[in-house]
């Protein structure tokens, strides 16, 4: 389905300075969305709900959404163990695209037809259409495929801050990564290769990790492994060449972070960014002390916080060059809005690694 | 025993420009030493001997020892366990105080009678007399009694760098360390009380708790507490008044580490500088990644390597002006040098806290 409503608020304020609010007789007045009114079990207390729309104010924008990400975080956040609680009752999901349908008056940033992806996160996502201010959404290129615009600025960002804001990285340097196979492990790997950076990869034994270790290394992985083939001595030969690693990322914790510690260069850092195994990290005294290694964690929320717009809107420019340039390639299924529960049991499966996509063109 | 002996090696250079090494008749020509020929137990492998004296050379200085620490350091790399190893045969101890007796020719920083401590860990400071080149020691003041200078380069510079270089600390800011009753704990709460900053300690339970505790008080500790109290609701009153600690201080590793993670501010560092327990450090991934709290290490040994001797000289100093001024003392009980094995005995004492000192004048 396609969009093609024509803003027409500025003219008619300059019609009429009074002019503040602008209904449209055609717009839709009712959006689908999937809520929850109490934290728990996504799968239990997400509801897919009708809600009517309000009508334009001073500033805002109707969109239309084409496609939002299914993100651990947003689990996280139903389940009500995440750093930002969300306040109920809340529409579920923080990322997305969308295409602008209408807009009020005093809108000047936004046009109609524009794509556009929230500018911070807790818009809920996961809905058809929403009125919002201006102000939280930004446009992308229309250009990048809409599943693409809709998960670029949590998963590739991450990994984007992840290389540029720890270890001054150059050309033949190493780093290693578990959770090789995550969106952000993709990305990782795909802007390390893109900076002539070699990555060491570690994904968890599983039953078809012959094609996970296929993918990674047709992505350009230097070094691909299962975890529990990082403490055996062929593990040494295999990388026996390299120089140490000055980074390590880290998003399951337990053991494999501890091996990290043992195996990043002196003075080397790992950064954690998820603990998808709940186990803590831990390091040896001497790491910390003899071999002067850093443990850092990075959020990206906190990330956006710190940070103006501008330093979001050129991070996520340079995602979207490398995309076209098709240096980093996103690993994505799509998911019907409507069959969300099935997107969710998706979600929940153990050995998947596309990022599941919530599309609402049907 | 007093030394007097005057430097005649510049004058002598001055009549004949061959004269590069110099004897003195009445110099000793030998030295006790504490040595051993292999790593182990320092109960078993430590040896007392005498060792004939090389003559002087040019360049190099004879010393007498007036007192050297024993160290956990100086017993780990004993047991060859630390992060630098010995070359054996070795001389015990890394730190220690010693009054130049006779220089060589070409000696031109130090002069006879001056007392120098050494420029660097390694040099064996467990002896009576030794020969060494004149860049291996530095001039101390002579006003600084001899066991405070002998123990002021390893512990008491330890607790600077550790309130200088890793967190921006101002008045009325809170700290935390455990191991508060070793000497870096005693030094970091001294030297952070001259600045005003609040110290919180912790101690291991232990049979005279109420002596330590009270000790620590005295000494201007702003809490002070066991480490089994850390986690009670009393201890959360304690503190309710007081902002989180910007940096925590471990020497112990295990549990108390971990909960130092759990108090520290949001954005906090926790330093590991030693690891009695010699258990790891565990920290909850969501500390690192929602809190984002670092962890980091320091090694005094690699921060000598890493910077010129000016800057010791400079740390080094501005310790003697608080020790001066009496804003540091030292906790500190003398051995003689000859009934060392009773002294090794007393360092693995479990409830001591004073530093053990071997005296040379005897």
């Amino acid at each position: 389905m396609e969009i093609a409503f024509r803003r027409q608020s500025l003219l008619l304020k300059n019609l009429s300075t009074k002019t503040t609010r602008r209904s449209f007789a055609s717009l839709p007045t009712s959006t689908q969305v999937i809520s929850y009114t109490q934290t728990g079990n996504p799968q239990s207390v997400l509801k897919l709900e009708t809600q009517p729309l309000p009508t334009l104010g001073n500033g805002q924008i109707l969109v239309k959404f084409l496609a939002s990400p299914i993100n651990p975080a947003d689990l996280n956040q139903i389940e009500g163990v995440y750093g930002v609680k969300a306040k109920l009752p809340a529409v579920g999901g923080n990322e997305g695209v969308a295409v602008v349908v209408a807009s009020g008056s005093g809108v000047s940033k936004v046009q109609v037809n524009d794509h556009v992806i929230p500018s911070r996160p807790g818009l809920g996502t996961w809905r058809t259409y929403g009125v919002f201010n201006e102000s939280d959404f930004q446009t992308v290129p229309k250009d990048v495929k809409p599943e693409y615009a809709a998960t670029v600025s949590v998963n590739p960002s991450t990994a984007l801050r992840l290389l540029d804001d720890f270890v001054n990285l150059k050309e033949g340097d190493v780093i290693i990564q578990n959770g090789a196979n995550s969106m952000v492990g993709y990305s990782v790997l795909q802007i390390a290769n893109a900076r002539k950076i070699k990555t060491i990869n570690v994904v968890r034994s599983r039953p078809d990790q012959t094609d996970v270790v296929e993918r990674l290394k047709t992505l350009g992985g230097y070094v691909v492994v299962t975890d529990d083939y990082l403490t055996t001595p062929e593990f040494k030969k295999l990388v026996s060449d390299l120089p140490a690693p000055k980074l390590a990322l880290n998003c399951i914790g337990g053991t494999t972070s501890t091996e990290f510690t043992r195996l990043l260069a002196p003075g080397g850092t790992m950064v954690t960014y998820g603990g998808m195994s709940r186990k803590p990290v831990t390091v040896p005294t001497s790491a910390l002390i003899f071999k002067d290694i850093q443990l850092r964690g990075f959020w990206l929320t906190k990330w956006l916080e710190q940070h103006p717009q501008e330093d979001r809107t050129k991070m996520l420019n340079s995602l979207f060059e490398m995309i076209k340039k098709d240096q980093l390639k996103l690993w994505i299924e799509d998911w019907k809005f409507s069959k969300f529960q099935q997107a969710l049991q998706r979600v929940n499966e153990p050995y998947r690694d596309r990022k599941v996509v919530l599309t609402m063109n049907e």
